[in-house]
């Protein structure tokens, strides 16, 4: 290849958790990794997912080669219908990961205007100006890559979101050898790595030591086993199926994404169950409790999901009863945490047992710790180094980590969002002018336009509710022919205070007395204000007040 | 003392962490052990806290001879301000909780009507047929109590919140002796004892512990050192002003309620710290940074307090630069993490170094854990259990934990509020009806106004906002006068999407056009279902829509 500058721009996941997305570009070629989104926060009211601003790729889509995806959640590939609205490019993925996009770019009539193309571990293509080479690595999904990236002006290493599992179940492990190769071949200019769990040392569980722990379990309860956790972790199905045959119980799954992803799996090989160790729900009272495994969605509490279902007496086919024991084998997510352990009290209050992370260890973060990732930084050996997916505490002492390990200090770099570096081709780095960068809302059909002005909007609403004052004037004799009428939503129990708004009505007609005929906007702007004191003054609220003078 | 039964009626606090509240009474007396509230979770809409139901005490008035505190959290005595505008009874507790109940009565205006008592470690006081002796237990406040109750049904032991701290510092210890005697003077009959922790395992850390965490930190850093913690904890408070002084630095001290609670501590002898160690905020300039310390408020990243102030920049007096230490010596209350974690980044991005509790042992917790709550049952032994302060699960595991101790197993109950508990006369005991219990939401001056009717509605507002519709129909011709107007909050940024509103008009007068003439309610409904309908297919979001039909 002729040598070329190559630039890194990330529009995504430097400094948050999520919506990971990485550009990487010569002036002639460009190839983006990873497309995800972040569910929102609750403090963005009504908005369902936010993804990456995309205009410097739209803005240079005739060199866009190829999307490549390390893996298949949704912070790696959640954004890419608003991405393939604007751009046309092929996107490279593992068989698993490419199975989930189908589904996502079905439901956004995408599927066939989309072309997939699926990689295996090792395989080596070439995309303009780079040459991608896929390398497993083990996470909480299948199908996970990392990318040696041979470049113009340096070979990259991308690890993904990964972790080291080095006696690794079902020979899904990290491909330390493939790295150290990769590396030996030519020396890596830039390592890129997940950051994610740097604050934690030493080494994240394994799967073998959380099936030991699963396995315990097992062997020592005779009543049903009911499974949550989230349904893109194969591995731990595997797991979960696994002792289930062991020990001679039949698995019923409830749950739309478990159903299907487990159908996913299984035709590509990457779940290996018996027909035979299924039963269909309907079939589960012929079952004695010690032989049912149930595997159920919800692991997050979420309302509509099984397991809240089943929690709250609710579920149509499942109740719990005593002897019941539910395991979460998954993370409690920090916004979720007062839905999750509202669904443990329900369980206890009905007479289950319940296990989860905090209690017992069965469940394993997906993301290295510290000295998993200085055994990454030790293998690949970068010139260069820059953190990636994580808050900017995280990619501060992750630089440090490297510095640790060796990389030489003004060479471990935390960038941000919008922050390009440049590997020149004479073997330098160069910082380039900032590009924009945003996190755009997403609300419906909606992509952007709900801004600051909107969600405040909405918090106002929906933190003190709203008055709305309607009168009609006649403009020509200046009296009012209808109202004030005094409307209110999420503000009062009206019944109770309608002496309160019948107050409100005395104020309005005194200020219509008081204001010049014919000033609306003077009109307005007084009820607005006078409401809006008078009710912090009674009742010490702040309602969005909407004063609607009609004149005829 | 006679003998008669003695009922328990928890109003708050069994089944939930936060506002206890526990009646016990005779036929003839009525004791209240703490009166506290909630803070409101997110669904709670605009709620400011969540108190109690009072009804049982407020129809019992009569015979309520003593709001008992166990200590000033606002768990514990935050609901006071609605309780006393019904009742009128004495209030005991400790001075420094006292000091707090103060603040709280002065802000309501009830500090001429109420009257406080204060009582020290080993005092008995009686109350009605109760007789009351006040143990010191170890909290993360100073002035904490648990109690030891004579009853004419035996005795009871309510251990308050506290944890076991053998080696304390400053003498702040349990008083195991005093519960022990208690114990041996009588049999206690039952106890309640704090739960919050039953899920961990061993001691909690101590503060001891903390201090020397705290002393390696002040031994190592030479910059400024700015800590955050909780307002009320005096002792750790101690900790940093004992630090300040013995490596030769200078406090000063910034945001309110530390300020408040500091000067109220010093007074009272809580906190003994010389004048000399103080500096005020404009003299901090004149000290080199390895003579400063910075005590501030914000370790929940409320955006107004000082440290969410300092990390945005925004601060008047304070800057942080490289070389500046943040030590968070708190707990992150789980639906505070974003905000905290986003003040830990800004901090990092301005160049400071912070340590937390995840990553240093720089916070204990105030609550006991497994083996000091087993320390507790083994002191007390109690002929029945009754776990309180907690979650549903920790309920459960605390009385199976009473039975690991040689409390009956039947012995060991689980209530919840509203679950009365009759201990007999005789030595039995019986399960009464239940009483009406319920959460009550204050909002301002609302007291349980905002119901499920007003909550649903802030949700839908705050999540999609809402459309108004205006038309003024002249009801002799049946034609429209003025409108259709459509205004909008919190829906669309409207001049982005001003076709849309235009598109809205089209189809209101479309249907007006369809509704038989003077049919209001019809034209209202066919005006929200159809838009509601509109909205949803064009843009997928789902507004409140509010018509307004004025006629003429």
């Amino acid at each position: 290849m002729a040598e070329k500058n190559v630039t890194l721009t990330p529009l995504g996941g430097l400094g948050e958790i999520g919506m990971n997305c990485m550009v990487m570009e010569t002036e002639d070629s460009m190839i983006l990794i990873d497309c995800g989104l972040m569910f929102p926060e609750d403090y963005l009211f009504g908005i369902d997912v936010v993804i990456p601003r995309f205009d410097y790729v739209v803005e240079n889509k005739k060199r866009l080669k190829g999307i490549l995806l390390t893996h298949g959640h949704e912070d790696h590939i959640g954004a890419l219908p608003w991405l393939l609205q604007h751009v046309d490019a092929p996107v490279y993925g593992s068989e698993f990961t490419l199975g989930l996009v189908q589904g996502k770019l079905r439901e956004h009539d995408q599927l066939d205007t989309t072309t997939l193309c699926k990689v295996e571990g090792h395989d080596r293509i070439v995309l303009g100006d780079f040459a991608v080479t896929f390398f497993p690595v083990c996470h909480s999904i299948v199908g996970g890559f990392g990318m040696g990236i041979e470049t113009p002006a340096g070979r990259i290493v991308h690890t993904g979101d990964f972790k080291i599992d080095r006696y690794p179940l079902h020979g899904v492990a990290t491909d330390l050898d493939g790295f150290k190769h990769f590396a030996e071949d030519g020396e890596v200019a830039l390592m890129l790595s997940d950051s994610t769990n740097v604050e934690r040392d030493g080494f994240a569980l394994t799967e073998r030591e959380i099936k030991n722990s699963l396995h315990d379990i097992f062997s020592r309860h005779d009543g049903r086993i009911i499974v949550t956790l989230f349904s893109s972790h194969i591995q731990r199905m595997q797991e979960v199926f696994d002792l289930a045959a062991q020990f001679g119980r039949k698995v019923a799954v409830n749950g739309r994404s478990l159903v299907r992803n487990i159908e996913l799996a299984r035709e590509l090989g990457y779940l290996r169950v018996k027909d035979s160790t299924f039963i269909a729900m309907e079939d589960l009272p012929s079952l004695p409790d010690s032989e049912v495994v149930l595997l159920v969605t919800g692991s997050q509490g979420e309302p509509l999901a099984s397991l809240s279902r089943i929690a709250s007496g609710e579920h149509r086919e499942l109740s719990i009863h005593e002897g019941d024991l539910v395991l979460m084998s998954s993370r409690f997510i920090p916004g979720n945490v007062r839905a999750i352990t509202k669904v443990i009290d329900n369980l206890y209050r009905l007479g289950a047992e319940v296990l989860y992370e905090s209690v017992q260890a069965i469940h394993a973060s997906g993301h290295a710790h510290r000295e998993e990732l200085k055994i990454m930084l030790e293998t690949v050996q970068p010139k260069f180094f820059v953190p990636v997916h994580g808050e900017y505490r995280h990619l501060v002492k992750h630089a440090r980590l490297a510095r640790e390990c060796g990389v030489a200090p003004e060479r471990a770099m935390v960038l941000e969002n919008g922050d390009p570096l440049t590997l020149l081709a004479d073997g330098g780095i160069r910082l380039e002018e900032r590009v924009p960068v945003d996190q755009i809302l997403v609300d419906g059909k909606g992509v952007g336009d709900v801004g600051q002005t909107v969600l405040k909007e909405r918090q106002l609403l929906g933190g003190e509710g709203m008055v709305i004052v309607t009168l009609v004037v006649d403009v020509e004799t200046g009296e009012i022919l209808v109202g004030p009428d005094i409307s209110s939503k999420g503000f009062v129990f009206e019944q109770q205070y309608s002496h309160l708004l019948e107050d409100a009505k005395c104020i309005v007609l005194d200020i219509f007395e008081n204001v010049q005929p014919g000033d609306t906007s003077k009109l307005k702007e007084r009820i607005r204000s006078s409401l809006r004191r008078f009710f912090r003054r009674v009742i010490d609220r702040d309602p969005v007040v909407v004063p609607l003078v009609m004149q005829i």
